[in-house]
């Protein structure tokens, strides 16, 4: 059984401070993630947990500055290392806090690991995240900057990298831990979403365009994978662990 | 024009203090190795440059605390994570040298991109290196713990690395920089090494028990690769990164 979870930024950061972790959130989760990493059902070596996490108000900020998205690069090392080091201290916390709650957590940086080509398709090797979750470990991976052939580096999302994982692993069950408890049309959270249709139905206009600030994005990609996948919030988080489908299911 | 630098931890750190960067050796390697990278003949952009580091003070002291060695892994994430995080700190310290210095170098961590399979067999995918180079940055990689099969997590040196990348990058040149000026023969610089025979002539016993505190094991090992490989110290350093043949030759 293997599970990929999403903590997004806007969960483990204050948005509005730069470089801020919001310390309750923090260890909130991290403290439902061990648990499920140690205590679950089934047994915990029978249960690969991989934990990805956004950027918040660590990454964007940098990113932003230097004018970096997941389409323009940059190529002045300085604006990469800005961004990528951000990041590490983000993660650095994120790990520090699963590791306190018990949680065998341990980083993967992406600009170690992946980079794209030319056309932006994503080259994200997983032999280390399978090697680790086979000794027991949990792996701790986060939005990052990468290098893009013939752009210098680019951004690679949180959610690109749930969306890679989800594929490469075979992932039974992903979650996306939100600031929002689901998709939701006018306030309520919607079941389920079974289809691009359905996304433009409930988020109005066309998926495509993004009008939405992510959300219809993020629900496109989570609708392309094999595996079912949940948004929730952190009310829902434990219950997600559990196996249950808390929030909006997709696909 | 492919050349792999190795800087030996006992250059970069004072040995015989805990986590402490040799400040004055780092800036006299990070000066040498930006001239290099940016104004050396032939121009940079056919002058592919990969900086590996070793442990020094700062990772060998933690393996040691935690009786990890290349052979004798270790399950406590913990101690993975204790290691990992003092090699993070000194390559944080390598990069900054070299960026102040002027060298467009972007950090490399071997636990997120390789791991050992049962045997100890190393995988270490290079695209994400080649990927650098091919975007005119530095990478800079470091001894480090990587996750090993049926073992935990085992060491990986900065001598490993830099005999798996010389062999995948295909690489033209190898540099050790190292606190001795060569292989010495009763405190002579030893001009060429080119057997195995040699180096126990030399090095006196057989280098397969590597009595010599590692200098045999290392000669060995640089013995194996397609390129010449020479052993300097940090006053040979300008000129091994300017084409000449300073210290011992390997091979």
């Amino acid at each position: 059984m293997t599970t990929i979870l999403k903590l997004g930024g806007s969960v483990l950061t204050e948005k509005d401070r730069p470089e801020t972790v919001d310390e309750s959130n923090l260890r909130r989760a991290a403290t439902a993630v061990a648990r499920a990493a140690t205590v679950a059902e089934p047994a915990p070596e029978e249960n690969d947990l991989v934990v990805v996490h956004g950027g918040g108000s660590f990454g964007h900020h940098h990113a932003a500055e230097h004018g970096v998205t997941t389409t323009d690069g940059t190529r002045d090392p300085g604006a990469v290392r800005a961004i990528h080091d951000a990041m590490k201290r983000l993660n650095g916390a994120v790990v520090a806090a699963l590791a306190d709650a018990g949680c065998p957590a341990l980083p993967v940086h992406p600009l170690s690991a992946a980079h794209r080509h030319g056309e932006g398709e994503l080259t994200l090797p997983v032999a280390v995240v399978q090697s680790m979750l086979g000794e027991g470990f949990v792996p701790v991976l986060h939005g990052d900057v990468v290098v893009h052939e013939d752009l210098g580096a680019t951004i690679l999302s949180g959610d690109e990298i749930v969306v890679a994982l989800g594929s490469a692993l075979d992932a039974d069950r992903v979650g996306v831990c939100s600031a929002v408890p689901g998709v939701l049309d006018d306030g309520d959270v919607v079941a389920r979403v079974e289809s691009l249709g359905d996304v433009e139905a409930v988020l109005g206009g066309s998926a495509a365009t993004d009008v939405t600030g992510g959300m219809a994005a993020k629900v496109r990609e989570l609708l392309a994978l094999n595996a079912p996948a949940y948004i929730f919030d952190l009310e829902g988080l434990p219950a997600f662990l559990d196996g249950e489908e808390p929030g909006t299911r997709i696909g």
